[in-house]
């Protein structure tokens, strides 16, 4: 393992995202045998405060400093560079950063390439993830940058379906989720969205099937895990900053 | 973190074993939120060498070497005990209990316990798993002492199909892998077995959808994972050796 890169994975938000991101990443490895694929070092800490609670709270700091004790962590363990199957987290990436020297390699960076990648039916991109992600405005300013309108989530959706669609994910419940929001990307179809970035990494756990035939879905976990992958073939490390771009977005025609 | 008890996993062999671990380890810990679950540092080393092809060769100090490293990584992060969701790798367990102070918490003891637990159709027990663990004798020890009967497995099956479909699984090829293993499971049926250990983590991957429907298979990598969720809840933590007993195992009716 000295001789090869190792990839470090901040995981345990929550656990089940971090199962599903390892699965992908040894999935979309091509290799014939054990010794091809990645080497990785996970610390999966699952007591760092949730991430949506803590930003209700304005109690940002708890969360910071339990991610930067992980980093420390997969810094020791001898990781080259490190990911976080979470995308809520990357609220707090930029102050992260300022806390180690290991280079990130960014959830919302990937997910913008896999969505150049796929066939375009239009302009117009909706973001699926939790208050913390939608107001952090990372997702927005690389859709933008990339390009796309950004189309604005209605409240409702997020709050009465995105949301507890989530939770429901995290207590295991993942028939109760994938009915909530399968509704809520019916919801966002329907206020015009081309293209659905799937930014919390528990959506993709309860839309498996809808992702297997549906290309305007985009999962951000894939995403991540191809970037993952990318980064061992490629020797690229440096650290990747959020665009500071910003244009107007379009409102849901449904609001 | 610093408060909770830390599971080790030492992982990569092979890495969608591991992936599959982390997941049951999930699904088997009532949780409502992410803060309720285990946390687990993982060192996924896939460069290990080969168990299979290291033991056919003679060559066992490197697999040894390479697995200690990889145990010292989790000692370093401050795992309090640690788990192997490959059996082949169990063949050194002991070896590599003496390179550290971390229980080791086994996967035979695990599978043995969960054997218990089904409903017993008769007595006889077979173990589709590598040459390493079939001549490592710890299963036929453990299944002994547990009064069961251990059924020899064909050399045939094992080198005609239960090999093969291990290779398969780890190059990706879940369906291939799945054709050549359902088959094995029939040819032990046939030679008496009234339950099968599947003895390899690459195993229940593809066999899963079999497993769902058969309570005579016990899955090693769930039975791990059990036994690692009910390690946080029970606080027992001392090492657990192999027992030493034998007795005569049964011959396929079939050879």
């Amino acid at each position: 393992m000295a001789a090869s890169k190792i990839l470090g994975v901040l995981g345990g938000m929550g656990p089940a995202a971090t199962a599903d991101f390892m699965k992908k990443l040894v999935e979309l490895t091509p290799a014939a045998t054990d010794q091809e694929h990645l080497p990785t070092i996970v610390v999966n800490d699952p007591t760092i405060p949730d991430r949506t609670l803590a930003f209700a709270k304005g109690n940002r700091a708890d969360v910071l400093d339990a991610m930067a004790r992980s980093v420390r962590r997969l810094e020791a363990a001898g990781a080259d560079a490190y990911a976080i199957p979470c995308n809520s987290a990357h609220h707090w990436a930029e102050d992260l950063q300022q806390r180690t020297r290991l280079p990130i390699i960014h959830i919302a960076n990937a997910s913008i390439k896999e969505l150049l990648s796929r066939p375009r039916s239009g302009d117009r991109v909706a973001v699926m993830a939790t208050p913390v992600t939608l107001a952090s405005d990372f997702y927005r300013r690389k859709i933008d940058a990339a390009g796309f309108n950004y189309l604005e989530t209605p409240n409702a959706v997020t709050d009465a379906q995105v949301l507890p669609g989530i939770r429901k994910v995290k207590a295991g419940d993942i028939a109760g989720a994938a009915r909530l929001l399968n509704d809520a990307v019916d919801a966002l179809y329907t206020c015009g969205a081309d293209a659905i970035m799937l930014a919390c990494t528990e959506l993709p756990i309860a839309l498996a099937q809808r992702l297997a035939r549906d290309e305007r879905l985009i999962d951000t976990t894939y995403a991540l895990a191809k970037a993952c992958a990318d980064w061992r073939r490629s020797g690229a490390t440096k650290a990747q900053g959020n665009q500071q771009s910003r244009t107007e977005s379009i409102a849901c025609s449904q609001d």
